[in-house]
């Protein structure tokens, strides 16, 4: 099988990808929407794009892209741990505390802020493209005496000496990704012990008026149907227009989702199902 | 007054500074958080910073900063038109159709696909950290016969001929920007004619249930208050966990917001004014 992942080599992605597709043909893609344009298109039958950060939020550009531009099921989600460590060319490892620059990409700088003001005060950082791309900058300029943030996998794909691990402020930072495939699978996500099922569905509210969207949560509610998120994204039709993607904990039934589908279309709402799909929970060690 | 506004000069944060305080000694900081510091160091007694825009959504450093580090109200909002313009430097605007390269913001270069698409394939574009950066470039460069997308003041502030107007995909594209300040003050907002009030409340749930959320918007929902907006940001302990940013369409009273907010207080919310504040839509030609 191959799976189209957000590139490049050894960034997050890799990771979660390799916790799931490690014996699947893998393809990096150089954007988000390039990733999900190969599913569409038959080039690839899975993509896994992120879909959130438990400190950023969600990844607008994946979010839009799904629900614009291409009609691609969610067919599962993996979350993993975001781990940060602090690495050097080899051939500087013994003064590794002198490095004169550090490269990452600026979350993952963001993400290491106490350590960089308490260790690295001082000392420029720059912010590139991906935490890998600053893993291989500094593998191939040793002379520039410069230290990356990345993950364990950049360090292992080039060769970079890690010397500090573990250096980000928050320890329960995690990623989500979507998989997404036109294919009707059944990913063996469920036989983890950290699975749970999930059903994203997208409402657009009617015309206006107060209380719309207490409306639309009455018809879960009184289901007692659980939401574990809810997102509002811009219509693109002005300022104060909006749709949201709501997140039900649990495997799309025969009674009680379609029964709250519609009364929410008796409402007047226009409701989509993206998928409904195992999510699951990866430990990295 | 000195106000402080997100830079450089002539973006479109000027341009919404400008229809307010034109009057005023204005200062332009590097960045959101820097512009945020400045009024509550007492540096400057405003700060105009952009929140969301009609088509990227919330711009969600200011409500994080806003929300976790800096503790200002919100005094004001001001909500201005997004035009895009195609401008080159004036030895170039003969042959301004063979341009070699287009320089703008990434957002901006998303906002004018179809134009460039259509005028301009093949063209290879590049984004900077602002569309007023852009404009400058092409100014200082006229030999590398570039164009820039940019606002009608980059055109005037670094001299550009703007050859095509309006070059935009989306025709509603607004950007709201939040006066920030610490000092008691009543702003000329309502004197304008397409002048409301808003009350913003940031709202943390009590421990996750099913219906949490529809709870808190049932509150609003007997009262007949209207929610403009309801927008989730990570609590950054951990995928799952969520406060909400409320906009309420009316000014704060003495009965019906706090009535609400008690309401909520007692369901284990909690609860936090940000500001009750004129909002202004300005026109511009």
């Amino acid at each position: 099988m191959k799976v189209g992942f957000l590139g490049p080599k050894a960034t997050f992605t890799e990771i979660a990808v390799m916790s799931v597709f490690s014996e699947d043909e893998l393809e990096p893609f150089r954007t988000i929407p390039e990733c999900m344009d190969a599913v569409a298109d038959d080039r690839v039958e899975l993509a896994v794009v992120p879909i959130e950060n438990a400190l950023e939020g969600s990844v607008n550009i994946t979010l839009d892209y799904l629900t614009r531009v291409v009609d691609i099921p969610i067919v599962g989600e993996i979350t993993i741990p975001i781990k940060q460590h602090f690495m050097v060319h080899p051939s500087n490892q013994e003064h590794w505390q002198d490095v004169k620059h550090i490269y990452s990409h600026s979350h993952a700088i963001a993400q290491c802020h106490k350590f960089l003001h308490t260790q690295f005060k001082g000392v420029p950082f720059e912010s590139v493209t991906s935490t890998a791309a600053a893993a291989k900058m500094v593998m191939d300029h040793p002379e520039w005496q410069a230290a990356a943030i990345a993950n364990e996998l950049a360090a292992k794909e080039y060769g970079l000496q890690i010397v500090q691990r573990n250096i980000h402020d928050f320890n329960f930072n995690q990623t989500s990704f979507f998989i997404l495939s036109n294919k009707d699978m059944d990913l063996p996500l469920m036989e983890a012990a950290n699975a749970t099922y999930k059903t994203t569905i997208m409402v657009t509210l009617p015309a206006d008026h107060a209380g719309a969207l207490h409306q639309v949560l009455s018809a879960f509610a009184w289901r007692k149907l659980n939401l574990s998120k809810i997102e509002s994204r811009p219509m693109k039709t002005g300022i104060g227009n909006y749709f949201f993607i709501i997140d039900i904990e649990m495997k799309l039934d025969e009674v009680l989702i379609p029964g709250a589908m519609a009364e929410l279309e008796a409402l007047g709402c226009g409701v989509k199902i993206l998928g409904s799909y195992p999510s699951l929970m990866v430990e990295l060690d």
